[in-house]
């Protein structure tokens, strides 16, 4: 089975929708990429770091998904980072009502000597230092190295976030945030730009409009399903990198038709994150579920024009 | 050939994007609908109206892509529709400079004889009241019939809107236009609440983020293509409406199946209206353009998961 290393936040989050509002709740973006991507046959490894506030049930839920926690480091006497956030009307944008970095503030993640030959590195979203440090100890070259991010550190550590994008080979990240890490309106052109930043294949998520993937001149789209209604967008774009980077660490092709098929499975898997808050969807969801709306992807894009 | 007819205006643009300016210059819904609507093996006629300013060359144009022009009254003394827009930086809106109704004010459409027994009619964007009269003067029922409209006709004539929406089978409107009309958000849910005024099938148009149609529980969708430059959006949605009727029109399959082929071709075509301004890359246009760029919404959309 193919080893995935997966770096990012597990915190607390408390979140307020249209639909209700939440108290503190497990989340961070490793929680949820590591829960999508053990939809697929992986070995996968967290590295983070924790207060020692946070519950053991919640470890216990990531252990019973056949994560390997080892590389979540426990601070004694620390607290668990925590988010809280406000979605609008449209669940489009939100306000972030507090962000307490905790014990995150002094994190050096620590990859298990086990997972230091990972097929897959999953960069989840965090200051691109930590990013770099990973990659520093891999001791063989992943088949894979895919990096998210966001604009936070567009703003506060560009130079850090260009030396850790130059070593990856996929980028995960929204459309606003392309166009500002290339300074192009264009999709295209911004893909193209950060093409040359290092690269070979450029994600860009564009939530409700679904997600495309860009290596040199070809162009793939995944949408996303049309729901009767998103309740929580919280987790959804790590879901996503979840799914496409659990994908490509199951079958270890890293072609781009391969690549085609992980972003259909991110989109697919994401689907669910927002159906409940948090990371509720993803917990009570049964394998039969993910295949069966893979079918309703296939329904909603495929096509039988002759040529 | 399948009798298709078109009504919508025949008139004049000038148009201000980003990347320059027009003079008055050919447009109107029903030209672009048209000129899409000729890329198919259909016999297609236009119903309009034009002033005496309108140059001869302008019909000569649609005369030539084989259109029938009996229907198009050319009022003597009259001007022609004129309507002037200015885009905004991101081409997602923009603001009508003017609109100068002139001989479109009193328009009483008249259905060539030799077309009243056409198999689809694609009614334009234009006063619901126009559009119904011309379902009235069908002799036999038309195995589709497609209607667009926008947000103008929902504020200003919704009874006479509603009217018309009752009696066709198809509804093309925007993102924006199908949670006004049917006051719902989700998309999803905007598409229930239509069905139940009529259409079976509803289509939303989402510009650069491409076009859902759904029926019933179905949905399927249409990506936009990825563009390096978007020049002109005007007349997007005209010739995504002049694809969809004019292939449906050729094949004379009004399944769902059908419809599927019919929204990639009407995507397929407003992409290359965009890349130029007004009519210009429609009219310079060869099928083999046409051809080959669908090869690329099929490289965009098609994957190979198997279940």
């Amino acid at each position: 089975m193919s080893k995935l290393v997966i770096v990012g936040t597990v915190a607390f989050d408390a979140i307020e929708t249209p639909f209700g509002k939440t108290d503190k709740i497990l989340g961070g973006a490793a929680t949820y990429i590591g829960l999508s991507a053990s939809f697929f046959n992986v070995d996968s490894a967290i590295v983070s770091v924790v207060g020692e506030d946070f519950p053991q049930e919640h470890l216990d839920l990531l252990s019973e998904r056949n994560i390997n926690i080892e590389g979540i480091e426990i601070v004694k006497g620390g607290k668990t980072f925590f988010w809280s956030g406000k979605y609008h009307n449209d669940m489009n944008s939100r306000d972030t009502l507090a962000t307490e970095l905790n014990v995150l503030a002094d994190f050096n993640p620590v990859v298990p000597q086990a997972y230091k030959d990972a097929a897959v590195v999953m960069l989840g979203n965090l200051h691109p230092i930590v990013q770099s440090s990973v990659l520093d100890q891999m001791t063989t070259k992943p088949k894979l190295v895919v990096l998210d991010t966001m604009n936070f550190w567009m703003d506060c550590a560009l130079p850090e976030l260009l030396d850790v994008i130059k070593r990856v080979d996929v980028i995960t990240i929204n459309d606003e945030e392309a166009r500002q890490l290339s300074g192009e309106y264009s999709l295209v052109k911004a893909a193209a730009k950060i093409h040359t930043m290092g690269p070979k294949y450029v994600v860009i998520k564009k939530g409700e409009h679904g997600a495309l993937i860009f290596h040199n001149k070809d162009v793939f789209f995944a949408p996303a399903l049309p729901l009767e209604e998103v309740f929580d967008p919280t987790g959804a774009g790590d879901t996503f990198a979840g799914g496409f980077s659990g994908y490509i660490a199951q079958t270890e092709d890293v072609s781009f038709e391969s690549m085609k098929n992980a972003i259909i499975h991110g989109s697919n898997l994401a689907s669910f994150c927002v159906e409940k808050f948090g990371t509720e969807r993803m917990v009570d969801l049964s394998k039969e579920d993910v295949y069966a709306r893979l079918q309703q992807f296939k329904s909603l894009t495929q096509f039988d024009i002759k040529l």
